[in-house]
């Protein structure tokens, strides 16, 4: 059991990974400092090297938190809770600084110096685990390799982010993901999930309330 | 027809937009300077402000010059042409500094304030052109839209070659480029099409020579 100084650093880190996200969002790895996220957050350089070894370490952590933010709340299993992963995304990603301060850090990533493909393989893997019980229900259609979907609806899904910013500010986001899974299904699920899977603005609305 | 005045300034837009390029790719935006430009193009300010009115102007420029690397050089037709042009980026990407400029500076566009969709809209369209004559032909199926799927691709790619970045140097971004037509073909074209596409390391081959 967690003490009440053990609560109290959880709690630290928490105000400074989000303080962090916040300012990474508005400004980018090169526009954001330490001195600033430190402010946002009402915290001393020491509580910040406590948690965290530099600048970096903490935009490391900001971009490994993503999946954080959606996988715990929901209880869909399969292909639907694959869908539903990707509906909430596309929702989140427009209010949650921690999520797009994630998204934003991994994509500026060569600006830092830094190179690093554990954002996009845990966004693959939680998929991967989602599509493997997908086909152990006998959804997904003879050949279809979990692992590879996870890693391409991973890959679908960074760009679409990426060409909605600049077409809508991702306010169309939820379409675009809405059409991935209309092209998609067909060629991957069999048909009787395709056509009983949910994937809509109505489905979206269930899962946030 | 162009004189030998005309012919100078194109070949002089082109060195600039080369050397931009090469300094892009290593460099970002950023990192970049209007001298470094000039010092690799061994042009003077007032060639370069002859064709681009600034920096941000220039990286404009290399952003939108990326279909121009491919598409001219392309004979087939379809979806055919569709998976040559996507083959042929995977590869070029590893070798062009234009496009692979073109493609960084799209990314990062958020750190020198612009926010342009034309790149993303500009491959979408080319893509959906493919795809038009493709469904004229009969390869699409029924209810498949011709530019929802060219948008959908343009996303696809754009993601696939950011993890392939990351995880392999962009090594790998054929293999990517291959498992997304082996995923996507089966819902979108008709089963005769999905046999006779081809979509190979091979196929990559008789197009780059």
């Amino acid at each position: 059991m967690a003490g009440p100084k053990q609560e109290r650093a959880v709690q630290t880190r928490e105000a400074i990974l989000r303080a962090a996200a916040e300012t990474f969002d508005e400004l980018g790895y090169a526009g954001a400092s330490v001195n600033l996220i430190l402010k946002r957050a009402g915290l001393t350089t020491g509580a910040l090297y406590f948690h965290f070894d530099s600048k970096e370490g903490l935009a490391r952590a900001v971009m490994n938190a993503q999946p954080d933010t959606i996988v715990p709340g929901l209880r869909s299993e399969g292909l639907q809770r694959l869908v539903d992963i990707t509906l909430s995304w596309s929702h989140l990603l427009q209010v949650d600084p921690l999520l797009r301060a994630g998204v934003r850090l991994t994509g500026e990533q060569a600006s830092f110096g830094t190179s690093d493909a554990t954002p996009y393989q845990a966004w693959a893997g939680i998929m991967a685990d989602c599509l493997r019980a997908a086909q152990d229900k006998g959804e997904l259609q003879a050949g279809v390799s979990p692992e590879e979907l996870g890693e391409f609806v991973t890959e679908a899904c960074t760009g679409m982010q990426m060409f909605s910013a600049v077409a809508s500010g991702r306010k169309d986001l939820t379409d675009r993901t809405i059409r991935m899974w209309r092209l998609l299904l067909p060629g991957v699920a069999v048909p009787a999930i395709v056509s009983r899977t949910e994937v809509s603005h109505e489905r979206l609305r269930s899962l946030v309330g």
